[in-house]
């Protein structure tokens, strides 16, 4: 990479100065400080290191370049527009308004070159470390002797409040115990929250912590170029442990009474303090002004991606048929009859919906070479493991598995920085009551529409035992409340081994498998309708000649449904079970469809599900009830508990004969 | 304290060992592994140093032994059964049984002796960091010279997965900046987590990551009671900063085939490997078996609660107004006229809720010294601080704020710890959307039924240009869906002051404000029903004829809901407004007073609530609709995006209109 001088240093970390303040100031909102603190270093990591290609933003083998403190949009929003991403001026000038191309925090779905949605903190790091392990068990499936098609790095911007949340520790240990070589983290220490001085609050020495997590650690002065020109050079040396460079660096860099406080974080400068930090760097005054200079500074060197090209042509030539492989993980295809080993499920057997899990999952992996798992430390428990297959560790990453460690929130979020890179499908485990620790990272996750899966085991009372604070009650219906999160809960075997598929196919957001520790009995489907019917979300499981009431339930609440069914019948009551695994995908039906499934005409309904029975208002009228949870639950042998809290058969059928009543 | 020998010392650990085998082995299920290897800690701690009275189990001075790794429950119940508390062994051989005092984790409203409820990872440990800032906070308070009354440690037992947990890292840096002196963490270093060697996933030095938070550490033979007593000795001496001792400890410590792995850790040993291990321990294999001298060895030492008895006494007589005041701190009680200085907000003026939310807490709190509170890292957006109060420092506990950081999780871990201490009512805010990372330990605040208040402000799409990582849109009602928290929206400034009245008086369960960033116009109470009726939860504020339609709204869609029914008036259509501020507070009201609010007659309901229509349901009825948000958000002004996303009394009186027709 071409050398360039320090008034060239200067005049691009002005420029982004320069923009940053006058965004903020047009804006009437924004952070302004950081990026202009935080200038000096992604200049030279742009203009010296960074490998990318504006014209083709999408390049498989382009770093990664990950701003986890997305307040600092605007730093990143200038440096896309410089180096020549498809970002006008005109954008910069709308910032934060809207339908502009740059919102308040990055977001990958908006702005071309951005590679992930943050802001709330902690995030993006933890995006950055699961990028850095993507690349890495990627380039180990793929790469071959002489024929290097994926080696690049990943840079992560992180700020004070990155490294106090909890996520950052999380995301950190692991990355040091995998090794993640590639790996580079700036972590912006410039002494000041949106509170004040990090005195207030924050003491640790973070590069002794990062010493800790087995990082490589450098502190330096963030403003001198060439600081961080050795830091980088160190940390990209450095390939068996990712890196932490600790920038000093000034919030408000320039601003000659509100450099190095608070009052430059979160708020415009004010045009009296933009005019003289402008002249105090021996800037134009002129609102936006970008000098042809800080163009042709900040011009995306194309030439590795032009190498790459000629690489990637030579392993076409010598490796066609991972050529192949390679591109239909890069589109997230499935590849033709995967599908053919997911077992059909005997009927009458009971097993758990972990467990059909387990099988369907090892009956789809072998086929799916992009399917890259893991566990929050409950792998037996939640059975996401393939058979046979071993773990990754730092020094061999050709398993197929990841122990996440006691680490659910950053779990999430790496998931989440494994299909922003692409090549995988990710998917991890933990207990439905834990996925409380993940869920600002699958929030993330639902915006960005990312196909990762979750698979959430012990889903309710059932685990027993283990008592009221494993026990989910409002999880389930919390995560329905999540946009964009397709949350599925098959009943029995079969439905599970649909659900995955459903999962699978599921491209455009992330999907939810809620899933048994007991056993369910596996649904005799001569008798009652095909377990197909969960791809339409809810669907008439068991009929009734004239129904007069419908008895609506999910997993393992069906066959209780079920048998109130049964009751009913008894006592010459005709009704109708619908078995509803996902709400989300019964929304997307046509209207006739639900209609059908819940015709208008039966207003007796009762809806079954060992959770709270909030929101089930939604099918079941304010006519009809909902047989629920609405405390926390108990510890004790589960059967107990279904019957001491009146999730039985007889109490269903009692609901629905006092409505008709 | 007495010294005892070690024979004595062997005979209580493995009394604990052969109850937690032979408990975990009848209940079939639970944790044998780790109370196995954590016996001769704890016999120590219990033993030599633990401040305790188990006939006065609430004595305030006491010192508090946290369990953070729940999974151990056999641990501590078999700790309190041979100390003295009212435990008896029927009760352990009733483990995890429907009803008993000996669930599957520790629940602290369950059993007597118990601090806190612990099972989830990281609680208990964030829970112990709050115990030991309230012991600092409140000894700084009370106690006099030559008046000691306040002086106790806090004890915690952490696990590998208590200190993966991020949660652990927000708390322990932030006990270290706080210098929690009398915090004494034994973090169990047992190699093992459920997947089996903490190898798998876990290569960080702890000891010297928490010398990076400014801890004092010290490692140890976690089997060598000796060692144990100087790393305690060593850990009380330091009263400066936070002691770890990091206590090398074997898994299922005695078992010939199981010790050190992973299959102690979380099921039975099996009657097989159970005899083969108490003959190891040279233990007799009867059942459930206590020698005698199991239970004067561990009895405890009560002398230390006769001193403080006499301390007090002497306390009330030289301080007789301070110890009024300490005592009506411990019950919880609001002080007389704590509610004078509240102000009534002038009619017409636009105030954000958050702001109304500032001035109703400063002038609360002079009235209510009990009150702490902070924020995470958003004081002067959250108005969370009392004017002219000084925060806490770690050379300075006379302040009453705590600057938390960017540490939600943390935040709330330590609320639950200060309100399980007593004598303080904790207050902590955030920004609505990040109530996502504090969600593990609210939900234990519940369970526990806590009386914290949360400070939720940024509510919606009315923080407008941070764009769509900021706007809570599902946060609102998925806390709703959890068991006995309290959530309130309040309409405006007056509701406001209602809300913090009904939060401080919640004496049974957390609360959470919900507020605006955003102004919102002051009702004219003269003209609309007083803002009192919050109190109900929901209340008719503006009535009309024979209203047709009800629309029903909260927080800052109260003033969209009265534009609806001004729009509806001109077409002659008479509506209703109801102001709907808590479903909790509203369920709790007798059902002739919500059909008064809500009558069956009317079923044209609209709601209007910028967050996601799901749940709404419930009120308005498969009749009527709900005017919200079922995407996520976008960075824009604010007013701009209610315009865009429809969120206008146009919009309402429109739904309404079309309802009708």
């Amino acid at each position: 990479m071409n050398n360039y001088s320090l008034e060239e240093h200067n005049l691009a970390a002005n420029t982004i100065r320069g923009l940053a303040m006058d965004a903020v100031q047009a804006a009437e909102s924004g952070h302004p400080g950081t990026p202009m603190g935080l200038a000096d270093i992604s200049v030279v990591l742009w203009r010296r290191y960074l490998k990318h290609n504006p014209q083709q933003p999408d390049w498989f083998d382009r770093d990664r370049f990950v701003l986890s403190a997305g307040h600092a949009s605007m730093l990143v929003y200038s440096l896309l527009h410089l180096s020549g991403y498809d970002l006008p001026l005109q954008e910069i000038k709308d910032f934060r308004q809207w339908q502009s191309n740059t919102p308040g925090h990055p977001e990958n779905f908006v702005t071309t070159g951005i590679e992930t949605t943050t802001g709330p903190l902690g995030q993006g790091f933890s995006n950055g470390v699961g990028m850095a392990l993507a690349e890495r068990w990627l380039a180990k499936r793929f790469n071959r002797p002489g024929h290097t098609i994926i080696d690049h790095h990943t840079y992560v911007i992180a700020s004070d409040g990155d490294v106090m949340e909890g996520i950052s520790h999380e995301v950190s240990s692991l990355a040091g115990h995998l090794g993640l070589g590639k790996l580079i983290v700036f972590y912006d220490d410039n002494k000041i929250t949106i509170d004040g001085s990090t005195d207030l609050t924050f003491s640790e020495d973070v590069a002794a912590r990062y010493d800790a997590y087995r990082w490589h650690t450098v502190s330096i002065d963030g403003h001198d170029p060439q600081a961080v020109i050795e830091a980088i050079e160190a940390a990209r040396s450095e390939t068996e442990r990712p890196s932490l460079i600790v920038c000093r660096t000034h919030i408000g860099y320039g601003s000659p009474n509100k450099q190095d406080t608070a009052s430059a974080h979160g708020e415009p400068l004010g045009e009296e303090e933009i005019k003289l930090t402008k002249k105090n760097l021996d800037w134009p005054l002129e609102k936006f002004y970008v000098p042809d200079k800080a163009y042709s500074v900040m011009a995306a060197d194309t030439a590795p991606y032009d190498e790459w090209q000629t690489r990637w042509r030579a392993y076409q030539d010598a490796h066609p048929d991972l050529a192949a492989r390679f591109e239909q993980a890069l589109r997230g295809e499935l590849p033709d009859g995967w599908q053919a080993d997911i077992p059909e499920f005997e009927a009458g057997k009971s097993l758990a919906t972990r467990a059909s899990s387990g099988q369907v999952l090892n009956a789809i992996a072998p086929h799916v070479p992009t399917l890259l798992g893991g566990s929050g430390d409950l792998t037996g428990s939640n059975q996401t493991k393939l058979k046979g297959k071993d773990h990754l560790t730092a020094a061999d990453f050709s398993g197929r598995y990841i122990h996440y460690g006691v680490r659910e929130h950053g779990m999430a979020g790496m998931m989440n920085g494994m299909a922003l890179h692409g090549g995988i499908r990710p998917y991890g485990g933990t207990f439905l009551v834990f996925s409380d620790y993940m869920r600002p990272s699958m929030r993330l996750a639902a915006m960005m529409k990312l196909p990762v899966i979750y698979v959430f085991t012990h889903d309710s009372i059932g685990l027993g035992e283990d008592g009221p604070t494993h026990q989910p009650i409002e999880q389930l219906m919390s995560l329905r409340a999540i946009p964009n999160l397709t949350v599925i809960r098959p009943a029995d075997a079969n439905e599970t081994a649909v659900a995955w598929q459903a999962a699978l196919e599921n491209k455009s957001g992330p999907t939810a498998l809620v899933l048994t520790r007991q056993g369910v009995p596996t649904l005799d489907r001569n008798r009652y309708a095909p377990a197909d019917g969960l791809r339409r979300g809810a669907y008439v499981l068991s009929d009734a000649d004239q129904p007069q009431a419908i008895l609506l339930a999910s997993g393992s609440e069906v066959q209780i449904a079920l048998e109130a069914q049964q009751i009913l019948a008894e006592q010459s009551v005709a009704a109708r079970v619908v078995s509803m695994p996902s709400w989300v995908l019964f929304a997307a039906q046509p209207a006739d469809y639900r209609q059908q499934v819940l015709p208008d005409g039966i207003t007796v309904r009762v809806a079954v599900e060992a959770g709270t029975p909030f929101g089930w208002e939604r099918f079941v009228g304010q006519a009809g009830t909902a047989v629920g949870i609405d405390r926390f639950g108990t510890s004790a042998p589960y059967q107990r508990i279904y019957e001491e809290f009146g999730l039985t058969g007889t109490a269903v059928a009692q609901a629905a004969l006092e409505l008709i009543s």
